[in-house]
């Protein structure tokens, strides 16, 4: 259901009702908006409730897929009988305490009050409600299939029995095979954002006395910058444009002109403007110099060719919820033999952003602090669908196509890019504004329609806004939304 | 299925197949170990594939809950089929890269070559699989509802849409309501665990040039000390015996002491012992004295009595996936209006560890950092299953009637508990190893029956054993967990 496959998906997310069949057991409910949206709600009296009885009016109804029905009951055994036929919404109904608390036993998706039903129903399940699948454009979290969410949905386990450690093994060895490097890689798995990953490596990458050298050309440059800055790591700076990627021989320059330097630290893509910074010369650059190097990829690691072993690349961060396509809630940092070195001789500034000792828990079989285990499951099953779908290839291959169709939709648009083509990221795309258009009405006009996209950041927000590639989507549901915005841009364009 | 209802379920859980009911589409698979161990396996010929097609084998097969059935498919349709029919297993069979990677879009759970499939569906779905149910008694993660999970594989959404912004809106206002505060309290929601948020409130509790005040008596309150010494927050310790609250009297002398004490932090249920802290008199004292009040409350806020309005408390850390019966990866800080302003005095130290910016954050309708949407959502749902319950009173009351369940247990079996009754918390109890049993072997028994015990931290390691009251469970698996325990320690003792 969560994969954008096409411009028909996008409109049936934007303008259709979540449950298109209620069975109500027990009682009767007018569900009068419903009906009016077309919903079919029927009665079930007779036979005690059960999967069948659901199937059955189903059947009737000709509705061929449990996840648009739904179940309303007032005993726990007909919330049941909605849970075991798997149905996609199951909604219990009590006017008093003591039957409310008693029928959370059937664990259904809610409980409310009789005079609350109607109103209820429209605000979840109804055409109009707030909470539904729109096609997501924004730089992550991206869409996910419902294999990943489903994992996420797995048995409750506790982080301290050997099948939790199995599935963490596992996921290391995975994100080591999609990466292409050897076990002599750590990977800290850490429960939180990309920029808790970000910190936990730049944290450990300086040592005592010596320097950070930081590259910026963008809000995630500036963030590390920040990092650097609270904990008193002295930094030098090497600037570009935010549209320009950072120029080599300034590192180069920066890091002959200062021994201090212990690291240098740089965002590979930045999401701010769609633009890449040229990762593998400024690996190269570090390695000859032998100073470690820390790369926020959390927007790039993926999508993006990265060569790891032996590149001079010490620390990746990395989230689980942009070119991985997982959920928000995990995310890790790969680290080679040196930069792992380098970590245990720089003392920790915190508890929970301290590196080593996620690095010596994986080493013992355990974790140092509550795992976020679903968003580590689902992590689990969208790299296993990654490397069916053939791996960091693959994935390239299918970005770079709907990269294709946005570049094009945006020249025939007569719309003008930010960053240049040769600089651009597969995965976001920073188009300038039109005279005239505010970013808040393009995007109100586009959500109508089912598509999400995103403003741009800091300086660049009333200037441009972004399209992004990433996530559980086909070419196809690009093309509608290329359709989409040429309505908005150019045949209405008082309305965006 | 999710909840520990009895005796029952934990012996089902241990020893039951995940699938009763194949349905292969499209071609036979022998599947000889699953049709060994009782499933059945049904090879669907004829109309195309569909949910309809499902739920008769279901009703042939008497399998009346779809949660017990998995679809097998070799075509996008037939997984697209299984996927109408909500089945627990969805498996795609393909054999060349190609099929697997068309197999992708309809989303199946795991897609295996057919050479695999016998071992893979043993290993996922056989009666001997690793990954399976039990009654967790460890101190969390919890056993949670399926509607707690079911919210957290719902939609994808953007964390800067309005959607989620209600989201995030909605969980503050009942994580308020079940803390009895108002409005004017903060409440910061981290992605991250447990330790994440003592360490973002811990950060922002003590001004520079002044000192932090730590009570002492377990593992937990180490860690705090660890936090504070890593940041370099000058601190004086008052310290107790692990298994005795901490001397409210030797609080008072430190802290008129020294003068220069700037905050007070504290474990309110030290987990690793069960023991609770004199938190209310604590508070007393810090807001006699106008000095602020950190508490960790992760394994005690949604059980245990907390008075915060008014109270001297000015930091609360929690969690999601303990006494609140949400999921691992989402914690939070509820903060006074003299905390915030404390807080507002600290230069931060982290940029992910920033209190004031989740704070601000909030405060204009946003978030600093990709929020661990799922973690939230589950979170949501959890909070709204604690209020239909009847709030934190009437989850102490059922923590209190499962541990009056464990305390007969321990007694009858001679078993000794390490904290006196008047200092226990409602959620862990820690026993004493008899003499002769290791952990590792009573664990690993009590596991085969269904119950994850938990072992004892740092000192305690080789002189106790935890079990756990919190979570989606009911006093009647707790029975069954003291027979099990009976019959490990006093029938059989020489297995244990």
């Amino acid at each position: 259901m969560a994969i954008a496959d096409s411009a028909e998906t996008a409109t049936r997310w934007a303008s259709s009702r979540a449950i298109d069949l209620w069975v109500c057991f027990g009682a009767t409910f007018p569900l009068q908006q419903a009906r009016d949206e077309g919903a079919i709600v029927v009665y079930y009296e007779g036979e005690p409730a059960s999967a069948f009885r659901v199937f059955e009016q189903m059947r009737l109804a000709s509705v061929a897929d449990v996840r648009r029905v739904g179940v309303i009951g007032t005993t726990s055994e007909q919330l049941a009988a909605g849970r075991c036929a798997g149905v996609a919404a199951v909604v219990g109904i009590a006017d008093d305490d003591a039957l409310r608390a008693e029928l959370l036993a059937a664990e259904p998706d809610a409980i409310v009050g009789s005079g609350q039903l109607e109103r209820f129903e429209s605000d979840r399940y109804g055409r109009g409600r707030l909470l539904r699948e729109s096609v997501l454009l924004n730089p992550g979290p991206a869409l996910t299939t419902d294999g990943v969410k489903r994992a996420a949905a797995g048995v409750d386990l506790c982080h301290r029995e050997p099948e939790f450690i199995v599935l963490e093994n596992r996921i290391r060895m995975r994100l080591r095979q999609v990466a292409e490097i050897g076990d002599e890689w750590h990977v800290a798995l850490i429960s939180g954002s990309g920029t808790a990953a970000d910190e936990l490596a730049l944290a450990a990458s300086v040592r005592p006395g010596r320097k950070l050298l930081l590259l910026e050309n963008g809000v995630y440059g500036q963030r590390l910058e920040q990092m650097a800055a609270r904990r008193g790591i002295p930094t030098e700076v090497v600037r570009a444009v935010w549209t320009e990627p950072v120029d080599v021989d300034d590192v180069e320059h920066a890091l002959r002109a200062e021994p201090l330097i212990d690291a240098i630290a740089l965002v590979h893509h930045e999401t701010t403007s769609g633009l890449l910074n040229p990762l593998d010369r400024i690996a190269a650059l570090a390695r000859d110099v032998d100073v470690r190097l820390m790369v926020d990829a959390v927007s790039s690691f993926g999508a993006e060719k990265i060569e790891l072993a032996d590149s001079g690349i010490d620390f990746l961060a990395c989230s689980s919820n942009k070119c991985l396509h997982g959920l928000p809630g995990a995310a890790f940092v790969l680290v080679s033999p040196e930069g792992a070195a380098r970590a245990a001789e720089v003392p920790p500034s915190s508890v929970y952003l301290d590196l080593p000792a996620y690095i010596r828990s994986a080493e013992v079989g355990s974790v140092p602090f509550t795992p976020a285990i679903p968003a580590l499951a689902a992590l689990d099953a969208a790299l296993a669908e990654l490397i069916v779908e053939g791996g960091i290839a693959a994935r390239r291959e299918s970005y770079a196509a709907r990269c294709a169709v946005l570049d094009a939709a945006f020249e025939r648009l007569g719309l003008e890019q930010l960053i240049r083509p040769e600089d651009r990221s597969l995965c976001v795309r920073s188009v300038r504004l039109p005279a005239g258009i505010s970013f808040e009405r393009l995007h109100d006009r586009l959500k109508q329609d089912g598509y999400v996209i995103y403003a741009g950041q800091g300086p660049l927000a009333r200037e441009i806004f972004r399209v992004c590639s990433l996530g559980a989507l086909q070419p196809a549901a690009l093309e509608g939304f290329a359709d989409r915005l040429e309505l908005a841009l150019v045949a209405d364009p008082a309305a965006a």
